[in-house]
């Protein structure tokens, strides 16, 4: 496609600490549970609070007249539109705003140009409570993140923090904000967490499930042309002895051909909760002319963005630990503390990767091009295939660049999977639609490297190793010691 | 296989009225919420009452001395067993076994000497009091079903009342009945009643999904080498332009060749739920060792089996209404009162039909041919493929032979499927295990039309019409007028 910026990044993280203003949820405590106000001050043009309806929702709503700046020529993110091409959406909700792909998604769009919202229930920080966990890198309060945004950039993001699997909640965020393209982060993403005892995997399965039921039933009740972006995983394919292709397979069988949904055989509660997903999504687009777009997503590494690196306070969060960090995050922060990479089993283990700036850039592809009505379409987003041991070999090559002596341990497996298998997926949708990949270079690697050393006096080494097993699994609650 | 009965079947209705005793349910209501009784003129040795826990569940526990009786030669059920063959498992719990398929499976396992016990939450009896719909055959409580089961035969079915996403519940069953084998029933079965609304949709899911994971769960914790036999659908499959396969298909594609889950396209969120069920399940028979057999089931039709025919009290329930009845029984009851044949669409819709004499049938094979550790196993569970056009024209062929004026009409489709399509499925597994089948001969057709007639005065021509919509349902929770 012609018209693509450059993708050249010029990441840079400001060295001061910048106060965008005090936390607004210091502000939600002293206020009634049902108000609106009007403030020129504010970042938000208008604010409303609702209180607790049932013990389960509270929604912070932060509008604002819409904002419809021109893309800038120079932002370094790679995707744009031809002038040819047809009018985007405007209004995009992200679900799951507030986490490690949403955040950096709604924080991308709005510089782009969308108006976004953003719905969270934030139980993502809950888990990091619960489970004793944090972010390498601190990050801010949603609040504050908006905030420090709004004074930023002058952009506005709209808020409401509610659980999309409260349907009468999910009603109302859809009414106020009224989107074009809904994109939906908003499930338990990480499959250890969904391996840890009975209640996290039913937890996840409710959660995903049940949750994007009824993005399914807010589209076709109230905004029957909206296009859904899932964000699916390429966990949902296994690791089959054939090429895997984007979504669809055409099967030829006793003299007979088909195209038919490409089989899938995923290997835990979180990736099984995905394909339950994508079926219902399927089903819908047939029956009710939903259209919709499943990426499925590669693992993420990598933590800055464009947006994100513009103030400490829009920083990622950037997991490690053995329930929700991904492979090539947790290498680095290996290396970066002098742990020892620790490959699970033979580290024949090969999947699809993609730098965080490309996840960004592929989901504006999509809603910039999105479904027909009808329409189930899958991509496969992710830019390169690496097996574990390749990880390691390259974190290890980059460590020494950087005077770091990195060694490699073989851990056991704790999970269930081939170690050794064959690996091919398709991945030339979101290439045809204009994405230019961030590739794995040594160069990107030091980036990541470097980034983890900075923040490396935060690791808490304890959380380094995996302790979730899929076969150890039961059904007595887990909890976490204090020590 | 050798060593198979005749499949001659025998049925009898007894013409008078034999009283099995009082309703256990009158007890029920006069006793506290936890006591034991021993009584030895009780069809029951041991009565086990266990209060509601927070509004959850009631447990009746039946307990008794194993009724190991020699299988009967005189058994007018198809399968049997070689006496080289393993030996079977002998305790057997049927989730769902107050149901239409579990009732009969239920009295059919104990009638062959399986020691059975029956788990079920009794939701199903409550779904036709919110519709307004009832059985066509007068239905007793289960209670009074296992009283009569007992003084009938002389065997007993134990009874645990609760619903198996109370997972609270369903441990103290598996820990007190301990099975060999599951028979998983216990699901909402019907495709029409999960399109009714969003709240519908989500039960079902959720019910289904949730349900099925905690007896994983289960199976895991407790009896890890039990067998768990599950209830699919063929609607999994949906309609491909291909043969339909058992569950697998092996694909060559690039040049490489894998066995692999055969695609699903399922149609209604029920269907989708047991999709889902199917792909937790595969999951878990790989990362756990879980031994599964999955019963790709197709349309069940007819009403009675040699045990529900011993006694009124054993009648099984029979569904003609739009929401919970099957295609052959609504067009053998609309025969039946006059009412044209309701033809959705064009008629060409084809699909896999059974006896449910058959049904039993494999479920017996099933549990006694178990599948090894680890194995997901997946058998399509039907005898004969009809489209309903074909269907109609049987039904008034046979109409004719008893004097009956058969109309047929054509009414909108209210589901989204093909109306006219290939359709090709093997079903050659359960033969290969010893299955008979009972086929849809004029002479079924003419008994099973006998029957629809001799109960024709209790049908309620309201609910003869489809009225759930596929393309209509909404999030608004639909209500049942009372006129």
């Amino acid at each position: 496609m012609a018209h693509l910026l450059s993708t050249t990044c010029s990441v840079k993280i400001s060295s001061s600490y910048r106060p965008c203003g005090q936390p607004l949820n210091q502000v939600r405590t002293a206020l009634p549970t049902s108000f609106t106000i009007q403030t020129s001050k504010s970042p938000f043009k208008r604010l409303v609070f609702q209180g607790d309806r049932g013990g389960r929702s509270f929604v912070v709503r932060a509008t604002a007249a819409p904002v419809r700046q021109e893309v800038s020529a120079q932002s370094g993110s790679g995707s744009n539109l031809s002038p040819n091409e047809p009018s985007k959406p405007q209004r995009v909700m992200i679900i799951g705003g507030d986490g490690y792909c949403g955040w950096a998604t709604a924080l991308h769009l709005s510089n782009r140009g969308y108006d976004v919202a953003i719905v969270d229930s934030l139980v993502r920080r809950l888990f990091d409570h619960q489970l004793g966990l944090d972010s390498l890198t601190p990050i801010s309060s949603i609040h504050n993140r908006l905030r420090c945004w709004k004074a930023t950039t002058g952009k506005t993001i709209d808020l409401y923090i509610g659980d999309i699997c409260d349907f009468e909640f999910l009603s109302e965020t859809f009414n106020s904000f009224e989107p074009d393209a809904v994109v939906h982060f908003g499930e338990q993403r990480s499959a250890p967490y969904s391996m840890i005892d009975r209640s996290r995997a039913v937890f996840t399965q409710k959660n995903n499930v049940i949750g994007t039921l009824n993005v399914l039933f807010a589209i076709k009740e109230f905004r029957e042309q909206c296009h859904l972006v899932k964000l699916g995983t390429m966990g949902e394919y296994g690791t089959p002895n054939i090429d895997i292709e984007e979504g669809y397979i055409t099967i030829t069988h006793n003299g007979r051909t088909d195209t038919l949904p490409y089989p899938k055989q995923a290997s835990s509660f979180y990736h099984l909760s995905k394909v339950h997903d994508s079926n219902n999504i399927a089903f819908t687009c047939k029956a009710w002319g939903i259209r919709a777009t499943d990426l499925n997503q590669g693992v993420v590494y990598g933590v800055r963005t464009d947006e994100t690196s513009m103030h400490e306070d829009l920083y990622n969060r950037f997991d490690y630990d053995g329930v929700f960090g991904t492979a090539l995050n947790r290498f680095c922060v290996q290396a970066a503390v002098g742990h020892p990479l620790t490959v699970y089993g033979k580290g024949g283990q090969t999947r699809g990767y993609l730098d965080i700036r490309d996840t960004v850039q592929c989901v504006e592809l999509a809603i910039a091009n999105p479904a027909q009505p009808g329409e189930f379409r899958v991509f496969n987003q992710f830019t390169e295939q690496f097996s574990v041991n390749e990880l390691a070999a390259l974190v290890t090559k980059a460590g020494e660049k950087l005077g770091l002596d990195v060694q490699t341990i073989s851990v056991p497996n704790p999970r269930v999977e081939a170690e050794e298998h064959y690996y091919n997926a398709k991945h030339t949708k979101l290439i045809e639609l204009g994405l230019k990949p961030h590739l794995l270079s040594d160069s990107l690697l030091d980036s990541l490297l470097n980034f983890t050393v900075k923040y490396k006096d935060r690791v808490d080494r304890k959380q380094i190793m995996p302790n979730v097993s899929w076969r150890k699994i039961g059904v007595k609650p887990q909890t976490v010691p204090a020590n």
